[in-house]
């Protein structure tokens, strides 16, 4: 059985940069040199239209020389099916999930990945990588049949984490949210990608790459007890696995 | 039939005041002198525990005279039966509805309102007023059995409501949410209520109270077209229910 490949950035631009631009040159490894077609499922996108995203995607990755195919809803099964990458966009994370069970390729999608086939998201498609969509940052605008997500890895990612308070704002921080998802999920951990840093997860080695370090949040089981632990740049966390 | 009574005010601090004190004069107005008993579901609260949670509530509210009792999961039908108002805080709102449904208190509130007692809420417990929580900014962190709300006000709310990006940070900005909101879910309108501010439903007259301006964003049922309006305070916004 190949070993899972999966790519996971916390977000499609990094400071005033381009759009892919720092996410390209780290896709363009990981694929290699061979021309492939790429499965790109925008669903998560809302004001774009798919026809727009997808412009912009193919743009943003035009060096690579891969095909990349707009996956759309109704055709979703087959465009999966005999695809040799999924990647997946950023956009709102609930309109993503609920497509993906309407489309009824929750199950494709993950057992193409445990096949072997390369798995590649942002932001809302990083999100989905995780067990449930419970550590998202972006607004339930609709509501998907259920918040379990794809599950390829056993801890939830946060992706754009920023934990900055605005002065005299009253709403959470970004670790106080997380904390409450702790309380309530005790035992899973939580990993945190600030924007231009992924998860890169290949030939059975988890690493945490990019331009800055990540947080890592959990509890154990059977505590209360938070741990917030920061994560290396370069550091193997083939532990969480 | 008597009308609904309700006080939705968008945070329980605000700027660097104490906990309820911009809120506090505001609802002792609006109940009036003689004493009442309150029923406080806490059902939003993650990480305080519903009895410091109330013991925050009851100090804040202290100076009003009235009687809050703390509602729990297993007899809140009872206690919202035989209470004069009720009364529901912030906290987590995936949480509080999560918990009104598993309490099977929905209807019960709904009706106990459209019968004329007292419904007063913050953050969370404003958010569900609406049709559905949408348009809350909390993260879900559990999965309630659906999304629709109390349904109370036929538009949605958004409460801590503050749009700014951060510098070199490529989340969305909350207008860009609630765009996303409107574009899924054309014709609901939704009301922003910055920290400072409510709204309040007395007599048949809805009215935007507090210290700085509010925001409608809305679009027609047949367009894409967004409209940003400002709310004056003390506008009468009747017209919205």
């Amino acid at each position: 059985m190949p070993s899972p490949r999966i790519l996971a950035f916390s977000s499609s631009k990094v400071g005033n940069g381009g759009y892919l631009e720092n996410a390209a040159p780290i896709i363009g490894n990981f694929l290699g040199n061979a021309p492939l077609t790429i499965a790109f499922i925008p669903f998560a996108d809302v004001t774009l239209q798919y026809d727009g995203y997808a412009a912009k995607v193919k743009e943003g990755l035009a060096a690579l020389g891969h095909t990349i195919e707009t996956v759309l809803p109704q055709t979703a099964k087959k465009q999966i099916e005999k695809a040799n990458v999924i990647m997946v966009g950023g956009g709102n994370t609930f309109k993503l999930l609920s497509l993906i069970y309407t489309s009824q390729v929750l199950d494709l999608v993950r057992d193409k990945v445990s096949a072997g086939i390369p798995y590649i998201g942002w932001s809302a498609g990083s999100n989905i990588t995780g067990p449930t969509i419970c550590t998202t940052n972006d607004m339930p605008i609709v509501e998907p049949k259920s918040f379990n997500a794809l599950g390829l890895f056993p801890f939830q990612i946060n992706p754009h984490y920023y934990n900055v308070k605005p002065e005299g704002f009253n709403g959470e921080t970004r670790d106080q949210r997380l904390t409450e998802f702790i309380v309530e999920n005790p035992g899973i951990p939580v990993v945190c990608l600030p924007e231009g840093t992924a998860l890169k997860f290949d030939n059975g080695v988890l690493q945490f790459i990019g331009q800055c370090p990540g947080i890592l949040l959990h509890s154990l089981e059977d505590s209360t007890e938070i741990f917030r632990k920061e994560i290396a740049i370069g550091e193997d966390i083939t532990r969480l696995m």
